[in-house]
């Protein structure tokens, strides 16, 4: 969700196209529902899993966060705060990596779409296209 | 994140104007990670929940995705996907306001950013961008 990266822009593409999910981090996790409703829809093909460099979850950690959070939420609703995970990360590439295996561990998830499912790190710098392999 | 729809396309805005999160139906409910971060680094002001007309969600509904998901999932993990709410809905003016309720009245939510936020209905069709209130 970074406002310095619109992927249509970035990939040139126009509208109607590709469908994007923007999140913070890129977090795979947080596609679960979409990826479920568009395969429903229309049947997904290929998913691109790209994160960026600079991104905003390497300048903060989730402690931080959840010290920022208690500064305005009720006590009684703590609990909450600790039980999210934010997703703060300190490395691009372990980051799209996790993701990567996240997706085709998932069980919610068709198997050709795991095949069709790639990592890649984008360089806001160079605009340069990184592809992140598992091991 | 319909194909349709680029955010900043449709509002004439530059890289770096806004953070942009993209998800199926606009559910501000999977967004509380994001704004939660995004308030941490650098402090929120305005928070703008858009739907549009035509949108996925109104062409499906949430047992229609469920049992697309089990013809593939394997039974022992039916039970996640019936605890899964995919958002599925009938009318994109309620769904925003369905939105609007569910963030004001969030205690993970800092007061002035509840303020600070509004709900519209984006037209694809006209371009017409209508405010929805709350009652």
């Amino acid at each position: 969700m970074d406002p310095r990266c619109i992927p249509e822009r970035i990939f040139n593409l126009d509208a109607g196209e590709v469908a994007v999910h923007r999140n913070a981090g890129g977090n795979i996790r947080d596609t679960l529902r979409d990826i479920n409703i568009l395969d429903t829809l229309v049947k997904l093909k290929e998913i691109l899993i790209i994160h960026h460099t600079d991104c905003g979850t390497l300048h903060v950690t989730d402690e931080q966060i959840r010290a920022r959070l208690k500064t305005y939420v009720d006590k009684d609703n703590w609990a909450d705060i600790t039980k999210m995970n934010f997703g703060a990360n300190t490395n691009i590439e372990e980051s799209v990596r996790g993701d990567l295996e996240w997706f085709r561990a998932n069980p919610l998830v068709r198997e050709e779409l795991k095949q069709g499912c790639q990592g890649f790190v984008y360089d806001i710098k160079t605009g340069e296209l990184k592809k992140v392999e598992t091991v």
